[in-house]
C-alpha cells in the first residue's frame, strides 16, 4: 500500500484547494477591522487576486462564492470573467447573519416571517448555482440563542429541519447541500448546529446530496478532527472542508499555521480514505480572515500548507504501519507516521512545481510579481470589499 | 402547559434515579485509593447500601451493577435479597477494561483473539439479565489510542459495529443496549465512543433496542449537554444519563454539585420532552465515585440534587416562557426560566417527603440513624470491595 | 462570623456596583451589530441611562467612561451632568486598539513611534481622569500576535513594563493604575497579558497603585476564578472586577447569567476577606455588551444578579462551615455552603428596596416607567454610539 | 544571532535531559495498570535502565528520583551504583499524596498533625538530597479540595506559606526547591498551587533558591505555554521542566507525541532565552508515564523528540526572524520560524551522534541490544516497581 514516488507525484498533481472570496477582502475581529492596500472592491478584482493563486500554486482552480457579498447583476459574466482568468465559480455560501432580520435567527427564528425570508434566501442561491454552475450550497448558520430559556432549543430543530428540506428538494441533480457545524459564535448559549452529530443526523433525514462540511476551527477545545474525518468518511457523509487554524476558538489563521501536526493527522486519514481524489467528491476549500498578514501571500501560504501536509500523508509507509498496528507495537506504529510528519517536502513540492511549469517557491514569486504594489495603486477608490460588504 | 402544584408533586412522586453498585465501595484516582470504614465487602453489601438510600429518599429503588465486579455464583438469589431489601437490580454494566487483554482495546482491539473474549463477556452480561430481570445493557467501552498512528481509527469502528451487532441480536425482546460514549480517559489520543454522534450513529444503524447514555461528565470543555438532551428526545435516542458532575474531565463528582444551574437545564429539556415518566423509557443513573467524602450520604446528597433540579425545572411557568420566546423578548424569557431556578424548592420536597412517610430531611435522618457507625464496626475483615474488586 | 440579618442588610445597603457607559451603546460580533431604537448618541445619554440604572437598583451610583469613545470637550461639564442625573463618572478606560496603527500592537508594537503614541494616550486617559476626578485607570490592552515568530515574546515584555511604568509615575496621589489580562482575543496566538500572574508580576514591580482586574469572562477554561480572587486578596492586589458571564469564550453575557453558582462563589470570597466594603477599595464594575437584548433593562438584571449572589454569600452560615472544615467533614461543609446558595433571597432584597424607597422590583419598574418607549422617540437622528464611537 | 552548523552542534553536545526513576515502572490509569514484563523491581534496577537510556542517547546523564518510593537504606550506595553505571542522582522529588494521611492534604491539611508530618517529609527529602548530592528539591503537591466549601482557600494559602518557609530554610548553599503547579487532578474543584501565577508568587516570596517549575501537562486547555517560559525566564524564575506531552488533561504521553510544534516553540523560548546550557541552571527533565507502550524505548524515543525540537530551534535564522519581526512584516516572521521547523534534523543528529562514538539510531540499537529481552527473563519474582511502590 506504500505508494511509489511517481505515484506520490501524480496524487499530488490531482489535488485541488478552494479559495473563498471574502478571504480576499477585509475582515477583523469585533474590536477592529484593519483595512489593507489593494483590497478588491467587487468580486470580479477577488476572482483576479484568486486566480493569482491558481496560477502560482497550480492546485487552486476554484473560488467559493457568498451571497449577498458576491452578488452580481450577471452571474454568466462572471463565470466567463473567472474562466478567462483561469480559474472556476465553486460553491456558493449563503448568508443569512447580516440582515436586522436575523438577530434571534434565520431559518430557526421564532416568527414565521423571518423564516420564509431566510429559506427563500437559501433558495436564491440555489438560483445563483444553476447560473454559475456550482455544485454545492454550503450553508452556515449563525442560529442560536444566548441565554438559558431565550428560545426552545427542540423547536428550533424541527425549523431547522423544515427549512433544509425545502432547500433540499430544490437541488438540481448535480447539486449539493453542505451542511457546516460550529460550536459557538456568533450564538454563546446555544447554536442550532453545534457539532458534526447535530449536521450528520440533519444530513442523514435528508438523503444522499446532503453531506457534512468540517470547519477545522468550529471544535470544542480538545475535539479529535481526524476522528470525525475518519467516521464521515465511513459513514459516507463528508462533502468537504473548511481549512483554516486556531490556538482558542474561531481563530480563523491559515491552514497548517497553528498545528501543522494536526493538518498532518486529518491528511492523513483522507489518503487512508482514498478520499482525495477529486473524483470522491470532497471540497477541500479554505476558509480563513486574514486580519493583520498580507492576504494573497496568505492564502498561497495557506494552499502550500495544506500541500505540504498531504504530501507527508502520502509518505506513510502503510504496509509498516499496517504491520506495527496489527502486532500491537505502539511506539513502532507511532514511529511510522511520525517518519513521514518528520519529513522535509519542501524540495519535493518545489521539484514538481518545476516540472509542471510553474515558480518552485511561489511566495518569493508572488513577492517578485509586482501584483501587490500593482494593486495597491490601481485599486484606489471605491469601497474595498470586507465582511458586511 | 404550567403546572399546578398537584401535579408537580405526583410528577415528582413517579421519578425514579437509579444508583450504581460502585459508587458504595472504593474508588480514587490514579494517584491513590483512600479507603473508608464500612464499606461494603461483596455485591449483597453493596445492595444493602442501596437500599438504605431508597429507604430515605423514596425514589432510588434500583441499583445498577458491574460485571465482573457484582458476579456472584446466582444471581436469582441476589436479586431475591435486593427484593427483600426493598429494592430490585438496574442495568447491567459491563467491564472490559480491566484485564491485561484489554491493554490495547476491547472489542476493537487489533487481535481477533481478544476481541472475541470481549464479545463473549458482553454476551454474558446478556445471560445475567436474563437472570436479573434487568432491561438494560449499558455499554460502556475503554477502547481508544495513546497515539497517533497506533491503530486504524476507521479499522476500530468497523470492529466496534461488528460486536455491537453480535451483542445487538443476542437481546432478548424486553431488553435494550445502552451505548456510551466519553471524550477521553483512560484513552488519550482517540476514543472509539467520544462523543454523542458516534454513538447515535451506530445506535441508529442497529435498530430500536439500541439507545444513547449521555454520562454528564464525558464531553468536551463548553460542551452544551442540554442541547444533545433535547435533540436526542427529538429522534427517540435517549436512552439513559449517568449523572454526576465535573468541573474540568470526568470529575465523578456528586450529581449538581459543580453546576446546579446545568443540572436543572438538563431537567428542563427533560420536562420540556415529556420523558420524566418511567414509561417513557430514560433510566436516570447516577455514576459517580466518592473519593474522599463518606459515601451513603454522597448518594443520597446527589439523589436530592437530581430531585431539586426536577422540582425546579417543573416550576417553570412554561405559559409565559412560550410566550416570551415566541415574543423575541429575550429578557422575559430568561426571566421565566430564572424564576423557577432562583425558587427555594427543599420546602416543597420536605413537604412531599412528610406527605409520603418519610423523613423531610433524608440526610439528617441517615445521620441520625446508626447505618453508618454499624457497617463500620460490622464490615471488618475481608476485602473491601472497590474500582477492582 | 455568620452574620445577623441586620448587619446583612447594611452590607448590602453599601454595596456599590460601578456600570460602563459602553454597554449601554451598541455592540456586537465580528459578524454583525445589531442596532436598537434608543440607543445613546453620546456620552451625555449614555450617562441619563445610567442614571436610571441607578435610580431603580439604588447600588449603581458611578459610570465607567472609555477613552476616546467618551471623548468630551469639556469633562468637568460631563461630571456636572452626571452629578445632576444622581451619579458619578468613575473609571477611565483607556482604548488603544481601534487606530490603524495598533494592527500590530500598541505600547508593546516593534515601532517605537506606534508605541509612543499609545503611551501618549495613556497619560492623556490621567489627564481625563484629574478632569472627571476618577480614582480609576483601567488599562486593557489588545496587545499580542497572531502567529509563531510574529514577534518576540520577551521583548514585548519589556516594551509593556516600560509605558506601564511612564503612565504609573504620572499617577496622581489618589489615582490608581487596574491592570487587566485576558486570555486571547482579539490576539489569537500570544496576548501580551494572557492571566492574572502576568498581570501580578507587572503590578507587583511598578508598585502600590498597580492593582489587577478580574474580567470574568478572560479565563481558559476551568479556570477557578474564585481561586485567583482569593489568592489576589491574600496577595493586597485585587483592584476591580469587570463581571459579566460566559459559556465559552469572553462571550461577555449579563453577569450571572451563565453560571450564578460561581459568581456565588466569586462573592462568596470577597465576603470572606471582608472586601465588599467600598473602604476596602475594589471596584466591582460590570463590562458587558447587550447584542441582542434591550440594554438598560439587561444592566439592570446584571446589577441584580451580582447582588443577589452577594446576598446569598452574606447568608453563608460561616461558623457552620469553618466548623465543618476545620473537622474534614467534606460533605458537611459542601452543605453549609449550598444551603446559602440555595436559599432564595429575592424577597430580602425586594424588602430592603421597599426600605430603602425604592420599587421592590426594578425589571417591572422600569419597564413601567416609560424610559424605553421615551428614548426610542426622542434619540432619533444622530449617530447611536456604539464600540466604535 | 544566527548559528553556525558548528555552533549549533556544540551546543547540541551540552544539552542535558534528566530521567525519571518512576517511568521505568509500571503505571496506569484509574481505571488499570497494566504491568510490563522486565520492569524494575527497586531503585537499583531502575537507574541501571536509566543508564541504558543515557549510553544510547549520550544526553540524559542523571535520574530524578521520588521519595518514599526510591527510598533505600543506603543513599551513599545508590549514588555509587549509578556512577558505576554512568549516571548521576538527579532532583529528589517529595511525594505526600499517597498516605491515607493526606485524604484531604498534606501541608494545606486542616488538621495541624498531618501538615507537620508532611513537612517532616519534605525536610528529610532534604536529608536525601544531603547524601545523595542532589541540587534540586521539587515539590508537587496533590493538595486541593473536590467541591466548593470543603476548606477555606485562604487558610491553605497561608497553611501552603508556612510549610515551603521552613523547607525552603533548611536548603543548604548549593541546593535548590521547585515549585510545580499543576491545574487539576488529584483534586477537581481547587488546586492549591494551580498555575504559574501561584507557584511565582510563592517562589518571589520565598527568596532566590526557589523556582517554578513548568509540567507541560499540567495547564488549562488553550494555555500558551512559550509564554509562560518567556515570562518566568524574563523574571529569572524558571528552574526547570518537566516535559510530557497531552491531548486533554495530564496525559503524561512521551514528549513531543501530541504536539510537536508547541515543544519546538517551548525550546525556541529556551535557545532565544540562552537558557539551554547547564550552566543557566534550568533542570530539563522528562515527567511520563508509559502506559501502554515499552518503556525504556518510549524514554529514549522522548528524549530525542527533546533533542529534535531543540536542533530546530538552533536552526531558527534569528537574523532573518528579527528583522522580520522588526519590519512588521507577519508572514516572513512566521515564515522564518516555519522554516526551522520543516526542516528534518534528523540526519544532523544522526551524525553529532556517530561523531560522539553513538550508534546513529538510539532506537534501534536498544531494539538490537537484547537488553529488554535480558530484563524480561531476569526480573522475575520480587514485585515490579510501580506509583506505589
Amino acid at each position: 500500500m506504500s505508494l511509489s514516488l511517481d505515484q506520490i507525484k501524480e496524487t499530488l498533481r490531482a489535488q485541488r484547494i478552494e479559495t473563498p472570496s471574502w478571504a480576499y477582502a477585509n475582515s477583523g475581529t469585533r474590536f477592529k477591522v484593519f483595512p489593507q492596500p489593494g483590497v478588491p472592491r467587487d468580486p470580479y478584482e477577488k476572482i483576479a487576486d484568486a486566480a493569482v493563486v491558481h496560477r502560482l500554486t497550480g492546485i487552486a482552480p476554484t473560488v467559493s462564492l457568498h451571497i449577498p457579498w458576491d452578488r452580481v447583476d450577471d452571474f454568466t459574466k462572471l463565470a466567463e470573467h473567472a474562466q478567462e482568468q483561469g480559474v472556476t465559480l465553486g460553491a456558493v455560501n449563503s448568508n443569512v447573519f447580516q440582515d436586522e432580520d436575523y438577530k434571534l435567527g434565520s431559518v430557526t427564528n421564532p416568527d414565521p416571517r423571518v423564516r420564509r425570508k431566510a429559506t427563500d434566501h437559501l433558495l436564491q442561491c440555489v438560483d445563483v448555482m444553476d447560473a454559475t454552475g456550482s455544485r454545492d450550497l454550503k450553508l452556515w448558520f449563525s442560529d442560536g440563542t444566548n441565554y438559558p430559556g431565550q428560545d426552545d432549543i427542540r423547536a428550533r430543530q424541527d425549523r431547522l429541519a423544515t427549512a433544509l428540506r425545502e432547500v433540499y428538494d430544490r437541488l438540481g441533480d448535480n447539486q449539493r447541500m453542505l451542511v457546516e457545524y460550529k460550536l459557538f459564535e456568533p450564538a454563546f448559549y446555544t447554536t442550532d448546529l453545534p457539532d458534526w452529530g447535530t449536521a450528520y443526523a440533519h444530513c442523514l433525514e435528508l438523503g444522499p446530496k446532503a453531506q457534512v462540511v468540517i470547519d477545522t476551527g468550529h471544535h470544542a477545545p480538545g475535539t479529535n478532527i481526524e476522528f470525525i474525518v475518519a467516521f464521515l468518511l465511513r459513514q459516507g457523509k463528508l462533502g468537504a472542508f473548511d481549512f483554516n487554524s486556531r490556538f482558542y476558538a474561531d481563530d480563523d489563521l491559515m491552514a497548517g499555521a497553528a498545528d501543522p501536526f494536526q493538518l498532518f493527522r486529518i491528511m492523513y486519514e483522507i489518503v487512508r480514505g482514498d478520499a482525495l481524489d477529486p473524483a470522491y467528491g470532497i471540497n477541500f476549500m479554505l476558509d480563513q480572515c486574514h486580519n493583520i498578514e498580507a492576504k494573497i501571500p496568505a492564502i498561497i501560504r495557506s494552499v502550500l500548507n495544506v500541500q505540504e501536509a498531504t504530501a507527508k500523508a502520502l509518505l506513510v509507509d502503510r504496509d509498516a504501519l499496517g504491520e506495527a498496528q496489527r502486532s500491537g507495537d505502539v511506539l513502532a506504529a507511532n514511529a511510522a507516521l511520525m517518519d513521514a510528519f518528520n519529513s522535509d517536502v519542501r524540495p519535493l513540492l518545489a521539484g514538481l512545481r518545476a516540472e509542471n511549469g510553474l515558480d518552485p517557491d511561489p511566495i518569493a514569486a508572488y513577492r517578485r510579481s509586482g501584483y501587490q504594489e500593482k494593486i495597491a495603486t490601481e485599486r484606489v477608490g471605491g469601497e474595498q470589499a470586507g465582511w458586511g460588504a
